[in-house]
């Protein structure tokens, strides 16, 4: 029934170097957003400061500015300044009232705080010497015009809207959101919520990689459903219309080399991957469109995603790689020497500083397990050498969107 | 100049529980959702399985379907079972080809690798004794109907529409987003992008605070820039036409008690609440309508969202509260007794499995340090009873949107 050639074994590694390398270094284009709209985006090109911060002097504290030389002693309240107007210069020998934020007068070169001075009358009595500049903000001390305040790859979120705005940029360059085609294939697979027949399963990859291509910051260009054969597949491709696809099903072994033979024949090679679960993998170009070819099976398919699809997203993106982060094992279990283990794990956050991994499935690490996935918070990876995972062990962990 | 009473001075639990009491265990209302639609969403209710997972009993190997009791020994091959459709009854002695996921005819209970068996003409020898029910999953073996698959508060990602999908779900009930009215008040602020005028800042607050109410599962019913001005206040909260107010600037002391003068008159109270930075906090009812009003200080903003604002917004959502995370400082710094501190830090995550603290800004904690929040990457919080943070304290994190 199968008269393809054996499929190359690589590593988890050299599949990733694969994948990267269909990309072909390739970026999406740069788009310039409103800030309202740059959360979840990647910044394209460094930013420097166009404002400095604070862009004048202002007082740090609610009180009364003054030269420090006319302190200690009692000081006649010449006015106050108010905020969002320019103040009057200082007159000298005398004391203004003055708010948190307001501009500091010209001349004036101290602030006291409300509850530092005694007031009596128009006049308010400084107990104190002061020190020259105390409770005062210099223009620019925050920043200065033209120094870098957001880096280019950086993920950005509500912080970074606040201090963009603070340096007076009012529009950000993000690189375009990567168009992903999402082809889920396989006769057994159905449209959600449509009647199953025998042998038939609701499809929960389409859903789940849908979400997960959203969450890594690409736009879903389209999710289709493609039965086994190889016409209705190559008509997919060819209109593919995307900076990627994700195809799940594809991969796998079996009879269903009607999606070997058509992604073969046009250059996308079918591996093994020394992992578990996830062991068939593909990948290559379409008519210069980088597909990735996942399993049909729904871990599978999650722990594919977190390997191979996301890294490739972030890489159109340009984001800058996260530093991993690691869980220790709060129990052992055991994993297929030679393979790289990649497990659904529960994480509990512990007062010791460490985060606790378990599996998230009890009855063990199948692939199947789709329900168990729901309670589970992150991946951790356990590397080929091993053989099993013992209690307090570190492990990496992925984000599982 | 303020002939207002002093304020109450509150702890920061004193206060999170007045702001927790202002909304008066209300919840948004519940809609439905499509799959699609549901990431970012939190649960309304628990959720049972309506099919089994897997909904037949199926193969979990791509091999042969067979009796175990006609193993071991030569078995002639009678067909092969294609994925998607109803599997013909096994004949007895015989084996069928089978596909990872296609459906165990009946009279089969197991089912053997390619790998294991030796294919001669029309025939399978299988060499080892077989395990009845070996490489078969039963159907509903991870999941019957009925099970409980997804439980009301969960803040749903791609994986749970994973579930949902496979135990055949196709739309979800959960709470409809908050809306919250964000309002900046004071007569320095300007519109991001708007000329600058003398003793003028740009507004960051506003983008922040609309930033952070959307990752928190809220919508943004409107951002108004109001002065500091009693007519143009009242209006803006009587016309608030939301689930919360968010009101920053309005809880600083000093000269601007025309905010608190509008805001103490309907019932919201401003209070002294012992964190650094964040002292100024006010909280109340504003004709039925909770209002959060937090000082104008752009870190002092970002601190008290995470402290209050979040948490409010959780709550009316229905959200399960997070379990807290844990950090370890790197180096020590000062902390002012009697006042929470909440610190942006920036985080390592070491291979011992803890992650590491660092101020995010080397020069102090200055609540006026907004540009340094963009290399933060969560806050710290430091307890009332401590006068400073030593190398190696555990210290609670909060998210930093």
């Amino acid at each position: 029934m199968n008269n393809l050639s054996p499929r190359r074994r690589l590593s988890v590694d050299q599949h990733a170097a694969t994948v990267l390398a269909a990309l072909g270094g390739a970026r999406t284009p740069v788009e310039t957003v409103a800030l309202r709209s740059a959360p979840g985006r990647v910044l394209a090109t460094d930013q420097a400061a166009l404002l400095a911060v604070p862009p004048f002097t202002n007082a740090a504290m609610d009180g009364y500015a003054f030269r420090a030389v006319d302190a200690p002693g009692a000081l006649p309240v010449s006015g106050g300044v108010p905020a969002g107007v320019a103040a009057e210069p200082l007159r000298a020998g005398t004391a203004v009232r003055i708010m948190t934020g307001a501009p500091v007068p010209v001349g004036a070169d101290a602030v006291v705080p409300l509850e530092d001075v005694t007031v009596d009358g128009d006049s308010v009595f400084l107990a104190a010497p002061p020190r020259p500049g105390q409770h005062v903000r210099e223009a620019g001390e925050d920043v200065r015009p033209g120094d870098l305040v957001l880096r280019r790859g950086t993920r950005l979120s509500a912080r970074h809207l606040a201090s963009a705005t603070a340096v007076g940029l009012t529009a950000l360059p993000v690189a375009r959101r990567p168009r992903v085609r999402v082809v889920v294939t396989g006769d057994e697979v159905t449209s959600p919520g449509a009647p199953l027949g025998p042998g038939q399963v609701p499809d929960s990859n389409g859903p789940y990689v849908s979400g997960a291509v959203t969450r890594a910051g690409g736009e879903v260009a389209g999710l289709t459903r493609c039965p086994d054969d190889a016409e209705a597949l190559v008509e997919v491709l060819d209109h593919a219309d995307a900076d990627l696809v994700v195809l799940t099903g594809g991969a796998s072994a079996g009879d269903r080399d009607v999606v070997r033979d058509v992604l073969e024949a046009r250059g996308c090679e079918l591996v093994h991957v020394m992992m578990q679960p996830g062991k068939p993998q593909g990948c290559g170009l379409w008519d210069g469109t980088p597909v990735i070819a996942l399993p049909g099976n729904p871990v599978s398919v999650v722990v594919s995603f977190a390997m191979f699809v996301r890294p490739a997203i972030e890489a159109l993106l340009g984001q800058t790689p996260r530093p991993p982060r690691w869980g220790v094992a709060a129990r052992g279990w055991r994993s297929p020497a030679g393979r790289r283990q990649i497990v659904p794990v529960t994480l509990e956050e512990a007062a010791d500083g460490r985060r606790y991994v378990r599996p998230a499935s009890e009855g063990g690490t199948g692939s199947h397990l789709i329900a168990s996935l729901a309670a589970a918070d992150a991946l951790a990876v356990v590397p080929e050498e091993r053989d099993e995972v013992l209690e307090g062990d570190l492990l990496p962990l992925l984000d599982l969107p």
